[in-house]
């Protein structure tokens, strides 16, 4: 058994408006930083996982992404593994 | 004046309590996913900015973390800048 750390990225699709990130680009503008365009918001997830190989930790990230951390219809996401 | 794009990591620090992520960790073993531990959440966040050089770039993004995306109080950021 061996300990992997994930690192998953998050993201609203590209095709559906982030209101947040919107609402930040407008106030880069305020800050003096209009050089800085279209951000876009989205989660950053740590977590730790046992498991025997490599493959079988990244088939339980996948399945953690799918059912409970990001959202098919409007999210889109990727991950890395290291062995920790 | 070049574009680059920038990724940047916003998570809550190590010695600060994570509801979010707790939450996450419990709801992992009603799923039957128990291998997973120790899950934090914080925010991804991708830009694009306009600068004369990666230097000029990485300082207005890391002016940005601190000013607008992170709260150093509670977060830590990290980034990384690619020439779009």
């Amino acid at each position: 058994m061996a300990k992997f750390q994930a690192e998953i990225d998050v993201m609203p699709k590209k095709e559906i408006l982030d209101p947040q990130g919107k609402a930040v680009t407008g106030s880069m503008k305020n800050l003096g930083l209009a050089e800085i365009q279209n951000v876009r918001i989205g989660k950053h997830i740590t977590l730790e996982i046992d498991a025997d190989s490599a493959e079988a930790a990244h088939a339980k990230v996948d399945e953690a992404c799918k059912n409970l951390l990001a959202n098919l219809i409007m999210e889109s996401y990727s991950f890395k593994l290291v062995q920790a």
